[in-house]
């Protein structure tokens, strides 16, 4: 499925283990649902209290779960010992965030020593249609575990 | 303080009424706390259930709360019967998400028609002293309310 | 190839016209090679000229074809009688630009009636080999010629 | 003027010396104008062989200014020894480029040991008359020379 090769065996559950410590992804109500190496999906269903003024999903809460996925993404390609920061990312948000559900999919685009770049989207699922409402590029930074 | 004057009389009203109808921002627990023309600042007590595997506010929602004001910055230059969409925005983060309060500040870099350019910081407040942690250039759009 | 249709038979005429008089494409010897509803594609063979201070094609010079790509794959889905305008970019750098020719390919994301979002690369071409040394992320605008 | 404190007494030699090492900007016409501590100018006389399809000086161009004032921002601040390498950059086009010269400024707004974030305007000088035309925010990188 992916192009790329872990170089940690175990960089599932180091990926898995570290998404659990995010206590944002457990208030919103995000779930990992895919994690391979140089590619990771999170799915968070719609809530009412996530929203902005006309209640579509915060663009803020679209960009967490798909920046969580791109670092993760990142993460997976990392030899263990290591950990993983956001740089900076750039969004474009390109239809009204409203659905059931929404999937945030990343893959790295260029697995560097110390910096990767990533890029992700963010599809808002409705009646089994999906419809992309964002997509984000961004730079992660590997960062040894002290 | 700002060098932009508002062409509806009724602009920091109007910002705030639609701020309220954020629920992100009550969920999260963020308050909306200057409204001047073509400047808002949003406060974001820190909270243990908002973070990132290290414990520092996720990306997320710092770039939640300074959307949000870098939005409301450019509505409060915009006629009456206008709302604000983010087209896009790009945010760096140059040190850890670490204090007691956030504080975003969005001030609009140009006002036009259909789109508006604003920036924002975002630091963190720890005994007094305050600390950039995450800058953003976005772009937003007027949208006539139907 | 594409997926999209092109609403304008005369698309590709009409971003060869346009592409003719960008100047700066002259100047740099840089030559329009597809033209697809929805892709462009855009080749510049290494100038020594046009370089930073190691002797790697200036980002600024990578920038200037994938933008040019980007804003033409936009172009070539709107209507007669619309121009297209860069609104903003972002661009990452993952390899020195180092090679005989690059190439630059745009695909639109997202074509809406006044912005539409657009992605491209740049690879570096040598001895029959592409690496990616740069992706961009952008936003066009349609306008109306006057 | 600036806030920071080179930590290479020989900053200004070193910027210098590097940008003359960037052949683009003799091809272009670019001077730097001013070098201080964290902060970069280069002026650009406006050139009919460096535009778009309008007649204005092509987004690429304005881009290749300013990425390398924010460029050499960082390096200002550096130690002895390193060079700098672009890392992504975010640019908005807010005004369309027409003017007799350009100029752009960038300042460091976080000098971090590997990493820096800069912004950047590009400001079209007309009779005396600066217009802000674009505006950049950029992350660059140290790299020890070999």
């Amino acid at each position: 499925m992916s192009e790329f090769v872990a170089r940690d065996k175990e960089f599932e559950s180091r990926v898995r283990k570290s998404f659990e410590l995010q206590t944002l992804m457990s208030t919103i109500g995000a779930r990992m649902t895919k994690v391979f190496p140089g590619e990771v999906e999170i799915e968070l269903p719609y809530r009412r209290d996530l929203c902005q003024q006309n209640g579509y999903l915060h663009a803020g809460i679209a960009t967490a779960i798909v920046d969580t996925a791109c670092g993760y993404a990142a993460l997976s390609l990392m030899p263990a010992g290591f950990g993983v920061l956001t740089v900076e990312y750039k969004a474009n948000f390109v239809a009204p965030a409203i659905g059931d559900l929404f999937i945030a999919r990343a893959v790295v685009k260029k697995a560097g020593r110390t910096l990767s770049v990533c890029s992700g989207d963010v599809v808002a699922v409705k009646k089994d249609e999906e419809k992309l409402v964002a997509t984000m590029l961004t730079t992660m930074m590997a960062l040894r575990n002290s």
